[in-house]
């Protein structure tokens, strides 16, 4: 890797947990080059805009986001296993710096940054993908009743788990996100397991 | 109504969806003016500080979405149907211009303004407490089942129903909310609700 690149890097790095607790208006460029230990100025000759910026900072948080909610679902071999270990990720895992970065970036984009909110509804549409298909796989392989709606599970369990972390977040407990948990693994055991 | 507290008023409503779109740091007191029709300036005679501004904007966007989720729920006799009717609201009335204040102020505040933030933790409690009343008023009744957990219903709806507002506000579809509404009604007949 270049020095330049390295450069690159570490400003993303620093800028991606800034951005992600204090919004595209509230981190400001000055911040980002104080973080990184820069000169003021320097940051425009690696990105073009602070859009450029925000951008890859959202990548980098929701790739660290996404690794640590779902970089282990292989280690279950049933599906419906994959879904509760899903969950049980996000409610244990440490979020990254701020808060999940899709809540995040979608409400502080929603009347903003064209191009961040079309980021983070690309991720939002790439976590359903995901589920969907463990969710599919599951009614292929016969461990998922036949009746349910991939799309159905999907969007429950994210809705549920992303206002779950609104609330815990907000009350600085993890009470909210424990009970979506029990209320999921309680709905995946009984409405979406096959009988054995 | 002095001539000084109706621009008081003018400008609190005109400030409240500026503020629920685009944040504290997002929406500027210059906007704010314009959005009011006044000279620049003025606006500090009535308002000490731009928090003292967006508190009342907060509370104004938080009354309003509290009375088209909440205010028609005494049409429903019955416990188990005023908390259907609740999430019947959330699903199908408007929400206040930029979504839900709630969702949106936590989301901004989190490691913002801390007033703004105790503003929306408390809108959070008062939520909950009001489900929770309902729940606890079900079960004295006998309408909802004795070993129902008032602060599980009352998590899982609000959590269920922000993640949904959440996603649908992205995705520009209301799918996940009519998911989330088909889900707790199901939960609330067959779990909540008393064998009558």
């Amino acid at each position: 890797m270049s020095k330049g690149e390295e450069t690159r890097k570490r400003i993303i790095a620093k800028a991606a947990p800034l951005f992600n607790k204090r919004g595209f208006d509230g981190a400001s460029m000055q911040d980002i080059v104080a973080a990184a230990g820069l000169q003021k100025g320097s940051l425009y000759g690696h990105f073009a805009s602070k859009e450029e910026l925000a951008l890859e900072a959202f990548d980098l948080a929701w790739a660290e986001t996404c690794k640590a909610r779902a970089g282990n679902l292989d280690e279950a071999a049933n599906s419906v296993d994959k879904l509760k270990l899903h969950v049980e990720n996000v409610v244990t895992q440490r979020p990254f710096p701020g808060g999940c970065p899709l809540l995040n970036t979608a409400i502080d984009a929603d009347d903003g940054d064209a191009a961040l909110r079309r980021r983070a509804q690309k991720a939002l549409q790439s976590w359903n993908g995901l589920l969907r298909a463990i969710v599919q796989d599951g009614k292929d392989k016969g461990e998922i009743k036949s009746e349910v709606d991939p799309e159905y599970v999907a969007s429950l369990i994210i809705s549920l788990l992303e206002g779950a972390s609104f609330s815990s977040q907000l009350e600085r407990t993890g009470r909210a996100l424990l009970i979506a948990q029990k209320h999921l693994n309680a709905y995946l055991e009984d409405e979406v397991r096959a009988a054995g």
